[in-house]
Protein backbone atom coordinates (compact mmCIF):
# COMPACT_ATOMS: atom_id res chain seq x y z
CA UNK A 1 0.00 0.00 0.00
CA UNK A 2 1.11 3.46 -1.23
CA UNK A 3 2.57 5.03 2.51
CA UNK A 4 3.06 2.35 4.27
CA UNK A 5 6.81 1.74 4.38
CA UNK A 6 10.00 4.26 3.67
CA UNK A 7 13.17 4.03 3.58
CA UNK A 8 15.61 5.62 6.15
CA UNK A 9 19.21 5.20 5.14
CA UNK A 10 18.95 2.20 2.96
CA UNK A 11 16.22 0.80 5.77
CA UNK A 12 12.75 -0.22 5.29
CA UNK A 13 10.86 1.70 8.06
CA UNK A 14 7.19 2.29 8.60
CA UNK A 15 6.24 5.56 6.98
CA UNK A 16 5.03 7.21 10.27
CA UNK A 17 8.55 7.15 11.61
CA UNK A 18 9.87 9.08 8.73
CA UNK A 19 10.29 11.82 10.92
CA UNK A 20 13.24 13.98 12.03
CA UNK A 21 13.99 15.95 15.26
CA UNK A 22 12.86 19.81 15.60
CA UNK A 23 16.33 20.27 17.67
CA UNK A 24 18.79 19.60 14.59
CA UNK A 25 19.85 22.55 13.02
CA UNK A 26 19.55 21.12 9.97
CA UNK A 27 15.98 20.12 10.20
CA UNK A 28 15.68 23.76 11.40
CA UNK A 29 17.67 25.21 8.31
CA UNK A 30 15.93 23.20 5.60
CA UNK A 31 19.62 22.01 4.76
CA UNK A 32 18.28 19.27 3.02
CA UNK A 33 18.11 18.31 -1.20
CA UNK A 34 14.84 16.35 -2.87
CA UNK A 35 13.27 15.05 -5.45
CA UNK A 36 9.52 14.02 -6.58
CA UNK A 37 8.85 11.83 -9.03
CA UNK A 38 5.97 9.36 -10.65
CA UNK A 39 5.70 5.81 -10.41
CA UNK A 40 3.93 4.40 -12.80
CA UNK A 41 3.08 0.75 -13.50
CA UNK A 42 5.56 0.35 -10.68
CA UNK A 43 8.17 2.16 -12.69
CA UNK A 44 10.05 4.84 -11.34
CA UNK A 45 9.51 7.35 -14.36
CA UNK A 46 13.20 8.88 -15.16
CA UNK A 47 15.17 7.65 -12.25
CA UNK A 48 18.57 7.92 -13.62
CA UNK A 49 17.66 11.89 -14.59
CA UNK A 50 16.12 12.43 -10.95
CA UNK A 51 19.33 10.97 -9.41
CA UNK A 52 21.78 12.94 -11.63
CA UNK A 53 20.00 16.41 -10.52
CA UNK A 54 19.88 15.11 -6.63
CA UNK A 55 23.66 14.90 -6.63
CA UNK A 56 23.58 18.04 -8.74
CA UNK A 57 21.61 19.88 -5.95
CA UNK A 58 23.63 18.70 -2.90
CA UNK A 59 26.94 19.98 -4.91
CA UNK A 60 25.59 23.65 -4.93
CA UNK A 61 24.50 23.82 -1.28
CA UNK A 62 27.96 22.06 -0.24
CA UNK A 63 25.91 19.58 1.10
CA UNK A 64 27.67 16.15 1.11
CA UNK A 65 26.24 12.39 1.64
CA UNK A 66 27.48 8.89 2.03
CA UNK A 67 25.19 7.52 -0.73
CA UNK A 68 25.56 6.77 -4.43
CA UNK A 69 23.25 6.51 -7.33
CA UNK A 70 23.22 2.66 -8.00
CA UNK A 71 22.08 2.39 -3.98
CA UNK A 72 19.28 4.87 -4.16
CA UNK A 73 17.97 3.48 -6.94
CA UNK A 74 18.03 -0.33 -5.38
CA UNK A 75 16.04 1.41 -2.23
CA UNK A 76 13.59 2.97 -4.29
CA UNK A 77 12.61 -0.48 -6.06
CA UNK A 78 12.55 -2.11 -2.59
CA UNK A 79 10.09 0.40 -1.27
CA UNK A 80 8.09 -0.01 -4.50
CA UNK A 81 8.38 -3.73 -3.90
CA UNK A 82 7.62 -4.20 -0.27
CA UNK A 83 4.25 -1.75 -0.90
CA UNK A 84 3.28 -3.24 -4.33
CA UNK A 85 3.07 -0.02 -5.63
CA UNK A 86 2.07 0.53 -8.59
CA UNK A 87 1.15 4.65 -9.16
CA UNK A 88 2.22 7.27 -6.74
CA UNK A 89 4.46 9.97 -6.07
CA UNK A 90 7.58 8.91 -4.26
CA UNK A 91 9.95 11.91 -2.59
CA UNK A 92 13.60 11.18 -1.77
CA UNK A 93 14.64 13.52 0.95
CA UNK A 94 18.26 14.07 1.85
CA UNK A 95 19.28 15.94 4.68
CA UNK A 96 22.77 17.37 5.49
CA UNK A 97 24.90 17.62 8.26
CA UNK A 98 27.41 15.19 10.65
CA UNK A 99 24.85 12.47 9.81
CA UNK A 100 22.88 12.58 7.29
CA UNK A 101 19.41 11.39 6.56
CA UNK A 102 17.82 9.98 3.82
CA UNK A 103 14.68 9.36 3.33
CA UNK A 104 11.95 7.65 0.75
CA UNK A 105 8.40 8.59 0.94
CA UNK A 106 5.63 7.75 -0.78
CA UNK A 107 2.23 9.21 -1.37
CA UNK A 108 -0.99 9.09 -3.68
CA UNK A 109 -0.05 10.15 -7.03
CA UNK A 110 -0.39 13.83 -7.63
CA UNK A 111 -3.41 13.68 -10.75
CA UNK A 112 -5.86 16.75 -12.29
CA UNK A 113 -8.93 16.81 -13.49
CA UNK A 114 -9.02 17.02 -17.47
CA UNK A 115 -10.38 20.09 -17.47
CA UNK A 116 -7.76 21.38 -16.51
CA UNK A 117 -5.55 20.46 -19.47
CA UNK A 118 -8.74 21.26 -21.30
CA UNK A 119 -9.37 24.87 -20.23
CA UNK A 120 -6.07 25.84 -18.54
CA UNK A 121 -5.34 27.21 -15.20
CA UNK A 122 -5.57 30.21 -13.35
CA UNK A 123 -2.65 31.46 -11.82
CA UNK A 124 -1.50 34.32 -10.34
CA UNK A 125 1.86 36.58 -10.48
CA UNK A 126 4.35 36.90 -6.90
CA UNK A 127 7.74 38.87 -6.38
CA UNK A 128 10.19 36.95 -5.27
CA UNK A 129 13.79 34.98 -6.51
CA UNK A 130 14.96 31.77 -4.98
CA UNK A 131 17.88 30.80 -3.13
CA UNK A 132 20.08 29.06 -5.43
CA UNK A 133 17.38 28.26 -7.96
CA UNK A 134 19.38 25.34 -9.78
CA UNK A 135 19.23 23.24 -6.65
CA UNK A 136 15.99 21.60 -5.62
CA UNK A 137 16.52 22.43 -1.59
CA UNK A 138 15.04 22.77 1.31
CA UNK A 139 14.61 26.95 0.89
CA UNK A 140 11.06 26.97 -0.12
CA UNK A 141 9.49 29.67 2.38
CA UNK A 142 9.09 32.05 -0.82
CA UNK A 143 7.11 29.02 -2.64
CA UNK A 144 4.75 27.93 0.31
CA UNK A 145 3.90 31.29 0.52
CA UNK A 146 2.87 32.09 -2.45
CA UNK A 147 1.32 29.24 -3.35
CA UNK A 148 -0.90 29.66 -0.28
CA UNK A 149 -1.95 33.11 -1.52
CA UNK A 150 -2.43 32.00 -4.91
CA UNK A 151 -4.91 29.47 -3.66
CA UNK A 152 -6.54 32.35 -1.47
CA UNK A 153 -7.45 33.97 -4.69
CA UNK A 154 -8.69 30.83 -6.24
CA UNK A 155 -5.87 30.32 -8.22
CA UNK A 156 -3.67 26.99 -9.56
CA UNK A 157 -0.12 28.08 -9.20
CA UNK A 158 1.88 31.44 -8.44
CA UNK A 159 4.53 32.54 -10.75
CA UNK A 160 7.42 34.15 -9.34
CA UNK A 161 8.16 36.89 -10.58
CA UNK A 162 12.30 38.58 -10.26
CA UNK A 163 13.27 42.48 -9.85
CA UNK A 164 12.88 42.93 -13.82
CA UNK A 165 9.33 42.02 -14.18
CA UNK A 166 10.43 38.32 -15.83
CA UNK A 167 8.45 35.28 -14.95
CA UNK A 168 11.12 32.94 -13.95
CA UNK A 169 8.98 29.73 -13.11
CA UNK A 170 6.36 28.35 -11.12
CA UNK A 171 6.67 27.60 -7.36
CA UNK A 172 6.41 24.13 -8.63
CA UNK A 173 6.97 24.27 -12.25
CA UNK A 174 8.57 25.98 -14.92
CA UNK A 175 6.85 28.43 -17.32
CA UNK A 176 6.56 28.55 -21.27
CA UNK A 177 5.38 30.59 -23.75
CA UNK A 178 4.36 29.82 -27.39
CA UNK A 179 4.16 32.88 -30.18
CA UNK A 180 4.94 32.73 -33.88
CA UNK A 181 6.72 29.11 -33.95
CA UNK A 182 9.03 30.23 -30.62
CA UNK A 183 8.87 28.35 -27.64
CA UNK A 184 10.23 31.12 -24.47
CA UNK A 185 10.87 29.79 -21.18
CA UNK A 186 13.87 31.43 -18.46
CA UNK A 187 17.85 30.94 -19.12
CA UNK A 188 19.18 27.92 -16.89
CA UNK A 189 20.96 29.62 -14.49
CA UNK A 190 17.88 31.19 -13.50
CA UNK A 191 15.39 28.19 -12.40
CA UNK A 192 14.94 24.81 -11.56
CA UNK A 193 16.25 22.29 -14.25
CA UNK A 194 12.99 20.42 -14.36
CA UNK A 195 13.02 17.02 -15.65
CA UNK A 196 9.69 17.57 -17.38
CA UNK A 197 11.31 21.36 -18.40
CA UNK A 198 13.91 18.98 -20.53
CA UNK A 199 11.34 17.22 -21.98
CA UNK A 200 9.04 19.65 -23.07
CA UNK A 201 11.75 21.28 -24.66
CA UNK A 202 12.73 18.55 -26.45
CA UNK A 203 9.33 17.47 -27.87
CA UNK A 204 8.92 21.33 -28.62
CA UNK A 205 12.10 21.10 -30.89
CA UNK A 206 9.94 18.05 -32.66
CA UNK A 207 7.05 20.07 -33.27
CA UNK A 208 9.40 22.49 -35.26
CA UNK A 209 9.48 25.03 -32.71
CA UNK A 210 12.41 27.65 -31.77
CA UNK A 211 13.65 27.55 -28.55
CA UNK A 212 14.49 30.88 -27.29
CA UNK A 213 16.06 30.90 -23.70
CA UNK A 214 13.95 34.56 -22.59
CA UNK A 215 11.85 34.87 -19.58
CA UNK A 216 8.43 36.54 -20.72
CA UNK A 217 7.44 40.11 -18.70
CA UNK A 218 4.78 40.16 -16.65
CA UNK A 219 3.75 43.10 -18.84
CA UNK A 220 4.05 41.19 -22.61
CA UNK A 221 1.82 38.39 -20.56
CA UNK A 222 -0.77 40.40 -19.47
CA UNK A 223 -0.62 42.37 -22.79
CA UNK A 224 -1.58 38.77 -24.56
CA UNK A 225 1.52 38.80 -26.67
CA UNK A 226 1.66 35.20 -26.37
CA UNK A 227 -0.08 32.56 -28.57
CA UNK A 228 -0.40 29.89 -25.42
CA UNK A 229 1.48 30.17 -21.89
CA UNK A 230 2.11 26.79 -19.61
CA UNK A 231 3.36 25.36 -17.13
CA UNK A 232 5.35 21.95 -16.51
CA UNK A 233 6.24 19.75 -13.34
CA UNK A 234 6.35 15.78 -13.06
CA UNK A 235 3.00 15.73 -11.58
CA UNK A 236 1.58 17.92 -14.71
CA UNK A 237 3.73 17.50 -17.38
CA UNK A 238 2.48 20.61 -19.64
CA UNK A 239 -0.65 22.25 -18.37
CA UNK A 240 -1.75 25.42 -19.99
CA UNK A 241 -2.70 28.98 -18.64
CA UNK A 242 -5.96 30.60 -19.21
CA UNK A 243 -5.66 33.24 -16.67
CA UNK A 244 -2.65 35.14 -15.00
CA UNK A 245 -3.64 38.10 -12.22
CA UNK A 246 -7.21 37.41 -13.48
CA UNK A 247 -6.57 38.49 -17.48
CA UNK A 248 -7.52 36.47 -19.89
CA UNK A 249 -4.33 35.03 -21.94
CA UNK A 250 -5.17 32.14 -23.55
CA UNK A 251 -8.53 30.08 -24.45
CA UNK A 252 -7.04 27.15 -26.74
CA UNK A 253 -3.89 25.47 -26.06
CA UNK A 254 -3.38 23.02 -29.22
CA UNK A 255 0.45 23.22 -29.08
CA UNK A 256 0.65 22.84 -25.47
CA UNK A 257 -1.81 19.58 -25.60
CA UNK A 258 0.02 18.19 -27.89
CA UNK A 259 3.71 18.75 -26.03
CA UNK A 260 1.89 17.83 -22.58
CA UNK A 261 1.15 14.37 -24.81
CA UNK A 262 4.36 13.51 -26.11
CA UNK A 263 6.09 14.38 -22.60
CA UNK A 264 3.14 11.87 -21.11
CA UNK A 265 3.88 9.17 -23.89
CA UNK A 266 8.04 9.01 -23.05
CA UNK A 267 6.91 8.73 -19.48
CA UNK A 268 5.32 5.22 -20.53
CA UNK A 269 8.83 4.20 -22.72
CA UNK A 270 11.22 4.93 -20.18
CA UNK B 1 18.43 18.03 33.39
CA UNK B 2 18.36 20.55 30.58
CA UNK B 3 17.04 18.89 26.90
CA UNK B 4 15.47 15.69 29.05
CA UNK B 5 11.93 17.04 28.59
CA UNK B 6 9.94 19.32 25.72
CA UNK B 7 6.29 20.85 25.24
CA UNK B 8 4.36 19.38 22.55
CA UNK B 9 1.06 21.70 21.92
CA UNK B 10 1.31 22.12 25.54
CA UNK B 11 1.88 18.67 26.77
CA UNK B 12 5.53 17.76 28.27
CA UNK B 13 6.68 15.16 26.27
CA UNK B 14 10.18 13.57 25.96
CA UNK B 15 12.74 15.59 23.84
CA UNK B 16 13.76 12.37 22.19
CA UNK B 17 9.74 12.28 21.14
CA UNK B 18 10.17 16.35 19.85
CA UNK B 19 9.98 15.02 15.84
CA UNK B 20 8.07 16.30 12.41
CA UNK B 21 6.68 14.32 10.01
CA UNK B 22 9.16 14.57 6.60
CA UNK B 23 6.27 14.33 4.79
CA UNK B 24 4.60 17.33 5.73
CA UNK B 25 4.29 20.05 3.84
CA UNK B 26 4.82 22.50 6.64
CA UNK B 27 8.29 20.80 7.46
CA UNK B 28 9.26 20.43 4.05
CA UNK B 29 8.91 24.10 3.03
CA UNK B 30 10.25 25.52 6.60
CA UNK B 31 6.78 27.20 7.55
CA UNK B 32 7.71 27.88 10.98
CA UNK B 33 8.29 30.60 13.56
CA UNK B 34 10.28 30.65 16.22
CA UNK B 35 12.12 32.42 19.48
CA UNK B 36 15.33 31.36 20.78
CA UNK B 37 16.34 32.70 24.56
CA UNK B 38 18.33 32.36 27.35
CA UNK B 39 17.28 31.08 30.73
CA UNK B 40 19.36 32.15 33.39
CA UNK B 41 18.62 31.55 37.14
CA UNK B 42 15.67 29.24 36.25
CA UNK B 43 14.00 32.51 34.58
CA UNK B 44 13.62 33.03 30.98
CA UNK B 45 14.93 36.55 30.11
CA UNK B 46 12.97 39.07 28.38
CA UNK B 47 9.70 36.13 27.25
CA UNK B 48 7.35 38.91 26.95
CA UNK B 49 9.36 40.40 23.94
CA UNK B 50 10.30 36.86 22.56
CA UNK B 51 6.42 36.12 22.55
CA UNK B 52 5.46 39.29 21.32
CA UNK B 53 8.02 39.16 18.10
CA UNK B 54 7.09 35.69 17.75
CA UNK B 55 3.59 36.88 17.17
CA UNK B 56 4.52 39.46 14.71
CA UNK B 57 6.40 37.10 12.72
CA UNK B 58 3.89 34.75 12.47
CA UNK B 59 1.61 37.88 11.25
CA UNK B 60 4.56 38.70 8.46
CA UNK B 61 4.47 35.21 7.03
CA UNK B 62 0.89 34.32 7.27
CA UNK B 63 1.07 31.80 9.41
CA UNK B 64 -1.87 31.74 12.42
CA UNK B 65 -2.21 29.32 14.97
CA UNK B 66 -4.29 28.52 18.01
CA UNK B 67 -1.91 29.48 20.74
CA UNK B 68 -1.47 32.87 23.25
CA UNK B 69 1.19 34.62 24.59
CA UNK B 70 0.05 33.78 28.35
CA UNK B 71 -0.31 29.99 27.46
CA UNK B 72 2.75 29.47 26.02
CA UNK B 73 4.50 31.54 28.81
CA UNK B 74 3.19 29.23 30.92
CA UNK B 75 4.49 25.99 29.21
CA UNK B 76 7.58 27.89 29.03
CA UNK B 77 7.56 27.54 32.90
CA UNK B 78 6.36 24.11 33.29
CA UNK B 79 9.31 23.07 31.38
CA UNK B 80 11.90 24.81 33.65
CA UNK B 81 10.14 23.58 36.59
CA UNK B 82 9.70 19.95 35.50
CA UNK B 83 13.48 19.70 34.37
CA UNK B 84 15.24 21.69 36.77
CA UNK B 85 16.68 24.29 34.52
CA UNK B 86 18.95 26.25 35.76
CA UNK B 87 20.56 28.07 32.75
CA UNK B 88 19.53 26.69 29.33
CA UNK B 89 18.94 28.12 26.06
CA UNK B 90 15.41 27.48 25.05
CA UNK B 91 13.40 27.48 21.64
CA UNK B 92 9.69 28.07 20.89
CA UNK B 93 9.13 26.89 17.32
CA UNK B 94 5.83 26.89 15.61
CA UNK B 95 5.26 24.69 12.43
CA UNK B 96 2.14 26.45 10.73
CA UNK B 97 -0.76 24.54 8.57
CA UNK B 98 -3.75 22.90 9.14
CA UNK B 99 -2.96 21.69 12.37
CA UNK B 100 -0.12 23.80 13.97
CA UNK B 101 2.49 22.33 15.86
CA UNK B 102 4.15 23.92 19.25
CA UNK B 103 7.87 23.16 20.70
CA UNK B 104 9.58 24.30 23.21
CA UNK B 105 12.73 23.02 23.88
CA UNK B 106 16.50 23.25 25.55
CA UNK B 107 19.65 22.79 24.98
CA UNK B 108 22.73 23.77 27.00
CA UNK B 109 23.20 27.58 27.39
CA UNK B 110 25.89 29.34 24.23
CA UNK B 111 28.61 30.60 26.08
CA UNK B 112 31.96 31.99 24.64
CA UNK B 113 35.12 32.19 25.50
CA UNK B 114 35.94 35.37 27.63
CA UNK B 115 38.68 35.94 24.94
CA UNK B 116 36.40 36.34 22.42
CA UNK B 117 34.95 39.80 23.78
CA UNK B 118 38.68 40.76 25.02
CA UNK B 119 40.16 40.21 21.24
CA UNK B 120 36.93 40.63 19.38
CA UNK B 121 36.01 37.63 16.69
CA UNK B 122 36.39 37.20 13.06
CA UNK B 123 34.08 37.62 9.88
CA UNK B 124 33.86 36.97 6.37
CA UNK B 125 31.22 38.68 4.30
CA UNK B 126 28.29 36.54 2.32
CA UNK B 127 25.76 38.50 -0.54
CA UNK B 128 22.39 37.78 0.12
CA UNK B 129 19.83 38.46 1.49
CA UNK B 130 16.85 37.42 4.03
CA UNK B 131 13.04 36.64 2.42
CA UNK B 132 11.20 38.42 5.18
CA UNK B 133 13.88 39.64 7.03
CA UNK B 134 11.48 41.05 9.85
CA UNK B 135 10.13 37.80 10.48
CA UNK B 136 12.06 35.21 12.59
CA UNK B 137 11.14 32.20 10.50
CA UNK B 138 12.63 28.94 8.94
CA UNK B 139 14.18 29.99 5.93
CA UNK B 140 17.41 29.82 7.30
CA UNK B 141 19.29 28.12 4.30
CA UNK B 142 21.23 31.20 3.15
CA UNK B 143 21.97 31.75 7.08
CA UNK B 144 23.19 27.98 7.12
CA UNK B 145 25.30 27.88 4.09
CA UNK B 146 26.88 31.36 5.01
CA UNK B 147 27.91 30.25 8.43
CA UNK B 148 29.26 26.95 7.00
CA UNK B 149 31.16 28.56 5.00
CA UNK B 150 32.60 31.38 7.80
CA UNK B 151 33.44 28.49 9.78
CA UNK B 152 35.62 26.74 6.85
CA UNK B 153 37.50 30.20 6.68
CA UNK B 154 38.23 30.01 10.81
CA UNK B 155 35.66 33.11 11.26
CA UNK B 156 32.36 33.17 13.93
CA UNK B 157 30.30 34.95 11.87
CA UNK B 158 29.09 35.86 8.04
CA UNK B 159 27.78 38.82 7.63
CA UNK B 160 25.44 39.51 4.86
CA UNK B 161 25.85 41.94 1.90
CA UNK B 162 22.85 43.25 0.12
CA UNK B 163 22.65 44.16 -3.09
CA UNK B 164 24.11 47.57 -2.64
CA UNK B 165 27.56 46.32 -0.53
CA UNK B 166 25.82 47.33 2.54
CA UNK B 167 26.22 44.98 5.42
CA UNK B 168 22.97 44.21 7.10
CA UNK B 169 23.08 41.60 9.49
CA UNK B 170 24.79 38.50 10.56
CA UNK B 171 23.27 34.94 10.16
CA UNK B 172 22.23 35.06 13.78
CA UNK B 173 23.13 38.47 14.88
CA UNK B 174 22.56 42.09 14.27
CA UNK B 175 25.72 44.25 13.00
CA UNK B 176 26.33 47.86 14.62
CA UNK B 177 29.49 50.52 13.92
CA UNK B 178 30.53 52.85 16.07
CA UNK B 179 32.35 56.17 15.09
CA UNK B 180 32.70 59.47 16.29
CA UNK B 181 29.99 59.14 18.92
CA UNK B 182 27.77 58.07 16.65
CA UNK B 183 25.72 53.99 16.37
CA UNK B 184 25.20 53.02 12.95
CA UNK B 185 23.12 49.94 11.89
CA UNK B 186 20.50 49.13 9.23
CA UNK B 187 17.10 49.92 8.87
CA UNK B 188 14.35 47.96 10.85
CA UNK B 189 12.92 47.40 8.01
CA UNK B 190 15.67 45.73 6.46
CA UNK B 191 16.78 43.17 9.42
CA UNK B 192 14.92 40.90 11.74
CA UNK B 193 14.39 43.28 15.25
CA UNK B 194 16.59 41.70 17.59
CA UNK B 195 15.59 41.52 21.07
CA UNK B 196 18.92 42.32 21.99
CA UNK B 197 19.50 45.07 19.52
CA UNK B 198 16.75 46.81 20.92
CA UNK B 199 18.87 46.56 24.13
CA UNK B 200 22.03 47.91 22.15
CA UNK B 201 20.40 50.74 20.85
CA UNK B 202 19.03 51.68 24.58
CA UNK B 203 22.29 51.06 26.01
CA UNK B 204 24.21 52.80 23.09
CA UNK B 205 21.70 56.08 24.07
CA UNK B 206 22.58 55.57 27.62
CA UNK B 207 26.58 56.09 26.82
CA UNK B 208 25.80 59.51 24.68
CA UNK B 209 26.12 57.61 21.57
CA UNK B 210 23.58 59.50 18.78
CA UNK B 211 22.07 56.37 16.62
CA UNK B 212 21.92 56.19 12.84
CA UNK B 213 20.29 53.75 10.86
CA UNK B 214 22.33 53.55 8.24
CA UNK B 215 23.56 50.20 6.79
CA UNK B 216 27.90 50.54 7.12
CA UNK B 217 29.15 49.52 3.76
CA UNK B 218 31.89 46.82 3.29
CA UNK B 219 34.25 49.17 1.01
CA UNK B 220 34.08 51.46 4.20
CA UNK B 221 34.17 49.03 7.17
CA UNK B 222 37.65 47.32 4.81
CA UNK B 223 38.62 51.02 4.72
CA UNK B 224 38.54 51.40 8.52
CA UNK B 225 36.40 53.98 8.78
CA UNK B 226 35.15 52.86 12.20
CA UNK B 227 36.23 53.15 15.35
CA UNK B 228 34.36 49.88 16.68
CA UNK B 229 32.52 47.42 14.76
CA UNK B 230 30.20 44.23 17.00
CA UNK B 231 27.47 42.25 16.71
CA UNK B 232 24.63 41.18 18.93
CA UNK B 233 22.97 38.52 19.51
CA UNK B 234 20.60 36.80 23.11
CA UNK B 235 23.84 34.37 23.36
CA UNK B 236 26.41 37.13 22.97
CA UNK B 237 24.92 40.10 24.16
CA UNK B 238 27.52 42.65 22.05
CA UNK B 239 30.44 40.78 21.00
CA UNK B 240 33.13 42.89 19.04
CA UNK B 241 34.25 42.06 15.48
CA UNK B 242 38.33 42.28 15.16
CA UNK B 243 38.46 41.38 11.20
CA UNK B 244 36.52 41.24 8.61
CA UNK B 245 37.71 39.33 5.50
CA UNK B 246 40.90 38.92 7.12
CA UNK B 247 41.68 42.36 7.56
CA UNK B 248 42.33 44.05 10.84
CA UNK B 249 39.35 46.50 11.63
CA UNK B 250 39.30 46.66 15.45
CA UNK B 251 41.71 45.79 18.09
CA UNK B 252 40.24 47.94 20.97
CA UNK B 253 36.46 47.63 22.07
CA UNK B 254 35.93 49.87 25.31
CA UNK B 255 32.70 51.12 23.94
CA UNK B 256 31.56 47.69 22.55
CA UNK B 257 32.07 46.15 25.69
CA UNK B 258 30.52 49.01 27.90
CA UNK B 259 27.11 48.22 26.17
CA UNK B 260 27.70 44.48 26.08
CA UNK B 261 28.25 44.77 30.51
CA UNK B 262 24.82 46.61 30.18
CA UNK B 263 23.14 44.63 28.48
CA UNK B 264 24.02 41.48 30.57
CA UNK B 265 23.15 43.43 33.33
CA UNK B 266 19.55 44.25 32.13
CA UNK B 267 19.30 40.50 31.39
CA UNK B 268 19.68 39.69 35.48
CA UNK B 269 17.46 42.81 36.07
CA UNK B 270 14.55 41.11 33.80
Amino acid sequence: MVGEHAVYNGKIIMQSEAVVPVTLREVQSGFYVYESLRVIQAHPVHLEDHLLRLEASAKLINLTYPFNREEIASWVHALIEVDLVENASLRIQIYGGMQPQLFITTSEILTYPESFYTEGVKTFTYEGERLLPGAKNGNLLLNYIALEEARRQGCFEALLVDSEHKILEGTRSNFFAIKDGKLFTAQDEKVLLGITRDRVIKAAKQFGLQILYEAPSVEQVLAGSYDELFISATSMAAMPVSRVNGTIVGTTFALTREICSLVRQWELED
